[in-house]
């Protein structure tokens, strides 16, 4: 039985790993701060056995290191990172010290403890803005135009390095947009949140022409898996649907329909919602289709997949 | 007159690059903690009327802020960086501090008082082992495989971001190896060391073919304040030699032939050097020459005359 600690385990996605390493078999250990993983979203894994929650910063080596205590751990996740774009830009630090320094400590730990693997949630805001260039791994140059992709890409590099001179396996996943439950962010939760507060009109920031490709947490999730179980030396791949995405407008009205089909569309104006923003992104994932994966939904059947799980999450509450 | 700060600048390229703006009859401040840089490498700008020193550490936003006191300043050198690469390998917090964090310090100043310009000292170690390809500015993927190499990555995706949010000009070097006085490390300064300490035999680490381009500081520093002359929005360019370089065995033939022709060179196996070394690197300086830019040495001649100058400066101590 393998032992997996995942980083940051308690939000969006980690929950979502976790969930599928217990049903094979394995043992997990998440840590995380709480700062924005909830407690809540491990509901359904806290009973599990092979289960383990730690609360404890992942920024700090020594920190981590003492939380740990005598834990063997066989393989590092790592799903640590600020989720608020906005609010990296507003403030740098934000990602500083959530998206990279605990990339920083991680490694260091890693490399106290002699733990030999990892796997890293990057991101596609690594690319920064291609125009209309088809997006694949091996594009250059690299300049994110956030301090998220700055971060992520520079934790990418600091991985590169770790490999080269200690680690055995690194895999990274460059993430697209990824969307189911439990949300804690995004545009279809903030949709929702807009048509509850004011149930008549949603306003969209921007012209609602932003396309972008969505992907399901499950569809990510088993992307992740494939590419660990593949056990390469050093892996990088875009993970995402086949598709060339939605655009802003379809995930308005697929929110709009499903929650408040009464309610009108207001759109603002130009193509950027916010600063680091990208309008169009067109994103291979050929590279992993090479390998055999498949995702089992695309961007529009996740987005109405994602839109009915967020409306039926929210109106619980 | 124009007001440069160039952080690190007591370092090697940052004591040139002062000569150089002074001399243009610019206004030069130079914000260097001396943990690295020197004193004495300054001895020939300290009597100029339109230069400033001011000993700080420039990782920490508010110390550096705080040394900066009232001065006004129009654009920004970013020299200060970890320049010992093994050292970096050997303790990850070398290059995160010297080299990035003084990135992000920077920035933090800048953005705090409005200093619209920035010029960076990059590298071409962010390009990582790209074999026999050819290495321009839009090559990927981008995996330096040291942590010098990462943090001047990092270092760059920071100052996009930057560029996305408040800065009004950014150009960014990547910098080949650079050689001349007054050399604090590099190939030539070992070997000139290690004939000092036994002048009978010269080791040298590796076989002797790793082959490097190698650009004198003097080409260097022509090389940037002709595309900060450019005053383009967001530049980014190789610089280097037109040439593809010069061997280890041709550096170890030189200074033993110029500084003791009597001693044996005995080399090594392996055509790497230390972890993080690349031991070819086919470098594109295409971007730049198309600027007009030209360099005046060739590898080779700018190795014969760093050699003849470290020789100079070393006999003198």
């Amino acid at each position: 039985m393998k032992v997996h600690l995942i980083a940051g385990g308690a939000g969006f996605i980690g929950v979502n790993l976790a969930a599928t390493l217990l049903q094979r078999g394995d043992a997990v250990i998440v840590i995380d701060d709480l700062s924005r993983g909830l407690r809540d979203n491990m509901a359904g894994l806290t009973g599990h056995n092979s289960f383990t929650f730690i609360e404890a910063d992942c920024s700090e080596p020594d920190v981590l290191d003492a939380a740990l205590g005598d834990l063997k751990i066989d393989e590092v996740w790592h799903m640590a990172a600020n989720s608020d774009i906005p609010a990296g830009v507003a403030d740098y630090k934000v990602d500083l010290r959530q998206t990279f320094l605990t990339t920083v400590a991680i490694l260091d730990v890693m490399k106290r403890r002699g733990i030999p693997v990892i796997h890293f949630a990057s991101s596609s805001a690594i690319y920064g803005d291609h125009g209309d260039e088809l997006i694949h791994e091996n594009i250059g140059p690299l300049l994110p135009i956030s301090n998220y992709g700055a971060m992520k890409l520079a934790s990418e590099a600091q991985l590169r390095a770790a490999k080269e001179a200690y680690l055995e396996r690194v895999s990274m996943f460059r993430f697209p947009n990824v969307i189911g439950i439990p949300a804690t962010h995004g545009v279809i939760l903030d949709f929702v949140r807009k048509l509850l507060a004011s149930p008549d009109e949603l306003e969209v920031l921007g012209n609602g022409t932003q396309q972008k490709s969505y992907l399901h947490v499950s569809d990510l999730v088993s992307a992740m898996v494939h590419i660990a179980d593949r056990q390469e030396d050093f892996a990088f791949y875009n993970i995402g649907p086949t598709d060339d995405g939605v655009t802003v407008r379809f995930i308005a009205e697929t929110v709009r329909d499903a929650f408040r089909p009464e309610a009108a569309i207001r759109f603002g104006e130009g193509n950027r919602g916010w600063v680091g923003d990208v309008p169009k992104f067109c994103y291979s994932v050929d590279k992993l289709l090479a390998t055999g994966w498949r995702p089992s939904l695309g961007s529009s059947e996740a987005v109405i997949k994602a839109v009915s799980e967020i409306i039926a999450g929210e109106a619980v509450r």
